[in-house]
Parts: structure tokens; C-alpha cells; sequence
């Protein structure tokens, strides 16, 4: 079989023989900047059926078709795990978006709290952060990135089977750790630079599906804070065992 | 006491009434950036001497000097734990040393692999980053950044009481975890975009001193798995139990 050395999302059903349709923009990347021709590999995932190998079988300016072959990995969808944060600055804010996607997260959130300095977020440019790294660390799946929800109106929705791993940067002393944590769906919910406000303090502390959690002895920025807790997820209740 | 907003590093001795000279950047920074004046307070530490709080005794504009009055944190270093890392772009380089510094490591090494795009680095400029890190999370330790070195040559003259943990992008099925490791000095090494060559696999998988880790079921980008392998190693060997 040959090996495709491109990795390309596309939003259409993928089977044995299907012929998928290339926009303007996914065409100019694969002739145009990447000069395939005719009968060239390309490996397609849309994060529902898998990966598959397909062949180049029309290349033009403004489109082509590319045929699926064979799958070539199953769909691996991650753990039930969310990742929630406040939106920081755009450069910190993409890697978050990054690396949830590359660590593992299902879902990701941004959330407006009391301290979060940006009032909206591209989040069309955010989920295509998410699919470019799906596409560059071998991933069959895309986390949806929802768009930009005031916490207090998250935390009155929550289902409360799903708990909330709380990482509270003023958390001192002894602290839990998730190595004696229950299985099950998780979110897990990072502050913005200036911490959360005393009244999202108060309320977290009183939910009883919110646990908090600590994560060392120096002061992390949210976004080394959202690496760190979703490692540590992975590696005590997730797919990293 | 007075709180001080401001957090700068020295290479100076601190000690209760020590004046400090500052150096024109420093200078610049404190009173025309921040509008800093007489008798103003700022946090200093110098990354052996803790942190002190110091007040401003002259300001000018080529310099200036600040006058310590008391130690408002001892020294913190973190455990005994090197990062050694193949330089990658840029950006993400200076990522990886920012979040190394963060999450407490001692020392970072950048290594030259056979797959290493860069041939040199900025050790004056990656030094600076690790200084900063420190500024911005509250820490009182820096770690030295050290020049570039070819990976076979930091092999050869290892201190076999040192463990390496080998973050291997290709170890397959099930792996090995930190959670039963032996406590003692460690170093990670992380392998660039490329991957390790055949003969520095082979090299590192016949070390008695190199343990191989994988780093879950998904590719990570070089730079997350610095960052997820520092955050294991704290969970479980380190500073955060």
C-alpha cells in the first residue's frame, strides 16, 4: 500500500469508493503548494470514520476529487474528558487549543469568568487550530470547540454525573491528587492570569460535582496549568494507562 | 509591609540592607516603563538568596538603585531534574524553556540529534526567557540554560547515577509508567520533530541508565511531551506530592 505523507481533514463521509469533492482552498494546498498530480496519496480523516488512504483522481486550480481506498486506522475518539478555560492571550489561547487536541480532550470550552479580559473569541479560527493539529499528530478525531459561554450560566446547565476537576492556583498545602479519583466523565476547569473572583470561589467550593485539584508548588501559567492537568488525567484516568 | 507588584531578577547579593545598582534595562524598565519612584517597592531575587522585598533608593535614567530591606520568601529550588531537549522553531523552543522553568526544572539542556533542524541556538536569549518565567511565576530559582551539545558527546560522559528518561515517540503497546520509579537525580530527553535515528536507538536502548517512557496512544509535538513528561515526573518523583 503506498504511504500517504499528507494528513488531510475533510467534513464528508469517508467508505471504500467514496469520491470526496476538495474545496478551492484544500486543492491550491495539495497541487498548488504540495504538487501532487494524478494517482498521488493523500491520508483523509473527518473525525467519525476513521483514517483513510485515497488517491488523487482529478486535480485542478479551484478543486479535485480525491477516491477512498482502504481505512487505514479506526476511529479513536478520546476519553469523555472536557477541558474548560478562560481565554487568554490569542497566542496562549491557540496553544491551549493545541495541545488539548494532541493530549486528548473531547470537547473544549472557553468560559467568561469574572477575570477573563476577552469578551469573544474567534472560535472559527480556534476549531481550525484544533483540526490542523489533529492533522499533525496522527489524530482520527477533532474536539468541537464550543463558543464562548459565561461560566456562572456552565456551572447552573451541568449535568452533574460529569465532575469538574478545579485547578485553583491558590489551592495550598496538602492537596488531592487524581490518583485515588473515580472513573468517569470529567471536565477539567482552568482559571484566567488574574485567578477566579472570591463569588466563583464560593460557589465552586460549595458544588458538590467540582473537586478541586492542585498542581504543585510554583504558580503556572493557564496555559502550562491546562497541559499539566490534562497529563495528569490521561495518565491516572484516561488513555494514557 | 509594603506589597510589591513588580518581580525582578539580579545577578546581585541580596541580604537585609544590601543596595542593589541596576543595570540601564533595569533601570528603563522600573521608571519609565513602570513609572516606578522613590521609596517604591519591588520583589527581588537573584535565584540563590530567595526573595527580597527592596525599595527604591535612586532613581535615574541610565540606572539607578534599589536598597533591600527584608526576605519575603527563602530559596526554593526545585528537585534534581534536567531537561535535555532537541531545538526545534523557534517559538516553540522558547516555549519549552519557559514552561521547563515553570514546572521546576534544574537545569536544561538543548541537544543536538541527527535529526536536529538548528544548529545553533541563542543560549543568551534562551537564558533570558528562563529568567522571565521565573519573574512571571513567582519563583526564586532560575535554571541555567546550557550551550548546545551533541547528544553522543553528553552520552559519553554521563554520571551514570543520573537516570535518563527516554521519551520515545515510536515505544508501542504497553509501557512503562513513572509511578513505581526510584526517587534520585533524573534528566528527560525529548527527541525532535524527526525522531530519533536507528543508531541513537540503539545507543540509548543498551544505556543501563536510560529508561524508556511513552507518553500515551497519541503524537505528541516535541514540545507538549516536554511539558507532559515534566508534569509526570513531578506528580511522582517530585515536588508536587
Amino acid at each position: 500500500m503506498m504511504q500517504a505523507k499528507i494528513r488531510l481533514f475533510v467534513d464528508h463521509p469517508l467508505s471504500a469508493g467514496q469520491s470526496v469533492p476538495l474545496s478551492r482552498d484544500q486543492a491550491h494546498y495539495l497541487f498548488a503548494v504540495m504538487r501532487l498530480g494524478a494517482g498521488a496519496p493523500v491520508a483523509l480523516f473527518n473525525g467519525r470514520d476513521g483514517e483513510w488512504l485515497a488517491e488523487v483522481a482529478e486535480a485542478g486550480k479551484r478543486g479535485g476529487v480525491l477516491v477512498c481506498s482502504a481505512q487505514t486506522r479506526p476511529l479513536q475518539p478520546p476519553p469523555d474528558l472536557w477541558l474548560m478555560f478562560a481565554p487568554i492571550k490569542k497566542a496562549r489561547t491557540d496553544f491551549i487549543v493545541e495541545k488539548a487536541t494532541e493530549l486528548g480532550a473531547a470537547r473544549i470550552i472557553p468560559v467568561q469568568t469574572a477575570h477573563t479580559n476577552s469578551e469573544r473569541i474567534r472560535q472559527d479560527r480556534l476549531q481550525a487550530h484544533a483540526v490542523e493539529a489533529a492533522e499533525q499528530c496522527g489524530g482520527t478525531f477533532v474536539p468541537e470547540v464550543a463558543g464562548l459561554q459565561p461560566l456562572d450560566r456552565v456551572l447552573s446547565g451541568w449535568d452533574s454525573t460529569r465532575r469538574i476537576l478545579w485547578c485553583d492556583e491558590a489551592l495550598a498545602g496538602p492537596h488531592q491528587t487524581l490518583s485515588d479519583a473515580a472513573q468517569g466523565p470529567y471536565a477539567i476547569l482552568i482559571g484566567p492570569e488574574g485567578g477566579f473572583s472570591e463569588g466563583e470561589r464560593a460557589r465552586l467550593g460549595g458544588l458538590p460535582f467540582v473537586t478541586p485539584v492542585a498542581l504543585g508548588p510554583r504558580i503556572l501559567r493557564a496555559d502550562t496549568a491546562a497541559v499539566a492537568a490534562l497529563t495528569l488525567w490521561q495518565a491516572h484516568l484516561g488513555d494514557w494507562l
